[in-house]
């Protein structure tokens, strides 16, 4: 946690936050503040600052918060992801919104098991807990959105060309692809297969409406990898 | 596995290995190979090529074995990665291992709890269990060298000098460092402190070994997202 998501229910005054849960039982645990130190903080969708230790009891932390910061950019990125396996999903989650991602589709593909769907994980609650828990991780603020699609078909041809319009269309693909671009500033739109990959089918739908096939190398990466190695080839520092 | 790694022993004959372990339970459950489809396989520290499947059991299968190409080019890189926690470790060693890191050197740090070097995951078996599955995962078969390194001081003044003489050295830190520098083939040599960041002391002392501090941007990432960023950034596709 390298920032403390606060959130307006935390506000007992304009400038004042008491916090009683998780994040307090963490921050006692790891930080153990002494009165008057600064603690990062940031307001759920808002801005960054530093929070000052007033009180710490064993059961809650008070701090006078000073927000002045803008967080950190977001990537020029929507990344379609192939639903993953529930355990990878999470951490997926995370990695994608600690690195600034804010449009995110999971969707369906051919070797997504269909059991997935049912996972807990994608309750919205939950869903939530991934994506706060990748904010505090990153120091910043802004929640993403997470957009479910459960069908790949209507999905590809009804909704994607209107998201992939005037973007860097991409689909990372193993074979018969060009190596990953450059980093560029420009909005991209980002597609990401399941492990095993997309189906040939599937490739060429997204090539169809407009999407290059790029790989990353001749080392087949499990997804949890590829995701950062391919947004830290597409964008820069 | 999208790679049967292969050991001398799984040899029958010049041409011939059959298989009744761990990888032989993936086989059957995941590929469910009928007779005469040709599997990935490699030798360990040698070629790759493909197993034609000539009988598969309900004990063992058996693969004729030709094996012609050089598996993947190696990354130029001595990772020097303060030790992470257990759960982190394993994951990252599969990941260091299977986006081709030959030389792994395991240091402390001060912020790397003690605890964490009593870990089981350290023992010989295991640690090389990890390296394994990260070279069946990207289809290389070269096994890399991990080095403990229980103390800091005497390993950055005795060996480090040695280790990262006419490298391109980089200490990976977000603050006061310089942008994370474009890909390079040649030689490099990058510390990775853990979560919590080198001390200052810490990266005095790889600067007065010659290292560069360079950050990856303004985010905080999990070191287990950060090896992968670096990876991706300082070697081309």
């Amino acid at each position: 946690m390298n920032l403390i998501l606060l959130f307006e229910s935390d506000f007992t005054a304009t400038d004042t936050v008491i916090i009683n849960d998780r994040r307090f039982h963490h921050i006692r645990q790891f930080h153990q503040p002494a009165q008057g130190q600064r603690l990062k903080v940031g307001l759920l969708n808002g801005k960054t600052g530093s929070g000052i230790v007033i009180s710490l009891t064993e059961q809650s932390i008070t701090l006078e918060v000073l927000l002045e910061n803008q967080p950190p950019a977001a990537l020029p990125l929507t990344l379609l992801l192939a639903l993953p396996r529930p355990k990878m999903l999470k951490r997926t989650l995370q990695t994608i919104t600690s690195m600034g991602v804010k449009q995110i589709y999971l969707i369906n593909s051919y070797k997504v098991d269909k059991s997935y769907w049912s996972t807990p994980v994608l309750q919205q609650d939950n869903l939530r807990e991934q994506l706060l828990l990748g904010l505090e991780q990153s120091g910043d603020t802004v929640l993403p959105e997470v957009h479910l699609r459960k069908r790949f078909k209507p999905f590809v041809e009804d909704e994607l060309p209107q998201i992939a319009r005037q973007t860097r269309a991409l689909v990372a693909h193993p074979y018969h692809a060009s190596p990953c671009p450059g980093a560029s500033t420009g909005e991209t739109t980002l597609a990401i297969g399941p492990e095993g990959g997309f189906i040939p089918y599937e490739v060429e739908k997204f090539q169809a409406t407009g999407f290059e096939a790029i790989h990353i190398g001749q080392r087949i990466l499990r997804v949890e990898n590829a995701v950062p190695v391919l947004l830290a080839r597409l964008f820069p520092v």
